[in-house]
């Protein structure tokens, strides 16, 4: 049936699929297209069960089906969703993410990731008149020109304004700084290191109190990507446990548990700014996801959601190293451990870990080999037992190959 | 309670509110929160019912609460949306635009109709190496730093290789490509032109086929942005009838009443530049607004929808006709009927529009003064002669207020 499907997707889409869930640049033996997904399972096209560290890259939060939260997008559903405005959702979500987030005086909401990061860039441009912004290379911040990791259709002057730093290096975020000048509108910098490929960076306190102190020296916005880390690291924002607080986050992916949301979350400084550019979607006041993303935020509260995540996270990051070290196998497991990246020692190509994952795959466990995984709500002790059992028989089988 | 509404999101929303369906650029009166729909009725949230002629500005092709859409949306609901990878319905309903659309030979998927716009745009820049864009002065096509109506938060490089002609004005659209030289990328065209508070106008036929003859000259995407238009005017592309084809087209907002989707549709000499540029989104390839998609072309097909929204256009067209006649006020009515606009002469303000539409409001039916409206399937004769009934009162007074 995948490959039926596959055959015929060659045929009505340029290469079959694209984007970040393009199997094709998986192992052999991922599917490519699926039926179903239940709490932290999957089912492809062809039946099989998967055990889900993927949480469709990022969305899947408090598990897939979640009864209050699909309960809450049904109720919105039968009222209304697209409409000639929004519904008070929208008052109802600006205002719960306002409570939530300490360095958040306002929201406003979009579809896509890259709108958020986009969007957040733009008021900081018309809050400081200024034009220049810092961000990490390497660091993936969306898929439009002026941030897609791919250059075709893109031009030079997508990318006029950006000034590269290493992530976590006060002294290249200085220099990016003085190249800026008096032009710096704004500091863009992913809620952790998470880049495709590399070992995970936690920020250093120093750092980001060096972000900060920048920004606040230039007059500049700090702006925090949150996208890929929100809602997992902390639910008053990733930087709140440094004690650094951003003027403007971009969020999307888990708060609305997989229906499409973005926002923009920023501090009075800002405010006027966000009232005075222009941008908004046809969908973008849907009821539907900001009635999901309500009872998403409300699940995530009332259920300890980020011990959850440490616990299940440290449970399968000591378990894979225990079994790691048991093989002879060398692997990094860096970043927090609640969005799992795995690699292993001397696999440029990550042939090694194609394999592994390949592996586990065969025994129904969904992972990554080169990008960063996700838990869930849904995933417990004994789903992640599971796991290891499986990643035990993988580990073997990796050892066995490097031995011959 | 829209109120009280309004006073809770002035503190946690910028402005208030953003973007198309800010109540605040409508005449007083208009309310700014909904509490449901249902086919071309909403109600707002202090239970003031509406005959809708704006349809959620165009994505409600079909009715609120199509029972067969809704039904196929709740369905693929219930076995997954986000997953690790599309479901069948990504094939399925690009095979369907491919049958539909006869300049297509492929499609992707995104959720806003800027994502469409620039992909679209991105697409033609990857195939052809070039990248100047010639557009219509004062066309919308979305809402992101290279075409967002506002200049706030955007740069000049943002716009730096786009061109501007007239549309309809074949020596404009001329002029503009001498200027782009041998750097020609695209031209990039509405449907018909929809610009905010002027005459439509349909495309001449022969400044269609000058596009198309300049784009063929000189290796550019001839690209049509659908998204305003697109399912309204005809089922195999706007400009089918005229019989020019397009190398790629940019849909969104009716293609699955009032699910967020979009999609760019191409042909096979920019397959492959579609295949080279990297685009993505964390919710791109949700199966629910896939499944509400290939439900709404099937309802539109089986049910001669293009006929009805011109019947109905009209009806709507003739009957306010007949009434400004008879109350001696002049207006235009101009482009296709099935997406009526309705101006006022000697109305530069727009002030007697906002009279005609605030009454209008008053009785219960809401227009627009100076946007296009939309029709949808779920329009009857009855629902535009009860708005007709609205509307003659609504001419009396706005000639009683000229005639002192």
């Amino acid at each position: 049936m995948d490959a039926a499907l596959r055959a015929r997707a060659d045929k009505v889409i340029p290469g079959g699929m694209y984007g970040h869930l393009n199997a094709r640049i998986l192992p052999a033996g991922y599917p490519q297209f699926f039926a179903r997904a239940d709490g932290c399972r999957l089912w492809d096209v062809d039946g099989r069960e998967y055990l889900d560290f993927m949480c469709s890259w990022g969305p899947i939060i408090a598990g897939h089906k979640h009864p209050v939260i699909d309960e809450a997008a049904r109720k919105q559903a039968e009222q209304g969703d697209c409409m000639n405005g929004p519904t008070a959702r929208l008052v109802e979500l600006s205002e719960r993410l306002v409570g939530m987030l300490p360095h958040a005086d306002w929201a406003m909401f979009q579809k896509n990731g890259s709108d958020a990061t986009t969007a957040a860039l733009m008021i900081a441009r018309a809050g400081t008149g200024k034009r220049k912004i810092l961000l990490a290379k390497g660091a993936y911040h969306g898929a439009v020109p002026w941030c897609t990791p791919s250059v075709a259709g893109v031009t030079a002057e997508d990318r006029a304004h950006l000034i590269y730093f290493k992530f976590n290096d006060i002294e290249s975020l200085e220099a990016a700084a003085r190249e800026a000048g008096d032009d710096l509108a704004a500091v863009l910098v992913s809620a952790f290191r998470h880049d495709l490929g590399v070992p995970q960076e936690l920020p250093h306190p120093d750092f980001a109190r060096a972000a900060r102190a920048l920004c606040d020296r230039q007059g500049a916005a700090l702006v925090i990507d949150e996208v890929r880390a929100g809602m997992r690291l902390s639910l008053q924002g990733s930087w709140e446990p440094l004690g650094v607080r951003p003027d403007i986050c971009a969020w999307s992916k888990a708060i609305a548990n997989g229906h499409s949301l973005a926002a923009v979350t920023g501090n009075d400084a800002f405010r006027k700014a966000a009232q005075q550019i222009y941008i908004t979607g046809s969908f973008w006041m849907g009821g539907v996801a900001m009635a999901a993303a309500i009872a998403t935020l409300d699940v995530l509260e009332n259920s300890g959601a980020i011990q959850h995540f440490e616990k299940m996270g440290q449970r399968l990051r000591d378990g894979l190293q225990r079994q790691a070290d048991k093989h002879g196998v060398k692997i990094s497991q860096t970043g927090p451990v609640q969005l799992p990246l795995v690699l292993f020692e001397d696999d440029a190509d990550y042939s090694r870990g194609a394999r592994f994952t390949a592996e586990a795959l065969k025994h129904g466990v969904y992972l990554h080999h080169r990008h960063n995984m996700f838990l869930s709500l849904a995933h417990t002790a004994q789903d992640i037992d599971h796991a290891l059992q499986v990643t035990d028989h993988a580990f073997a089988m990796v050892a066995d190959v490097a031995a011959h």
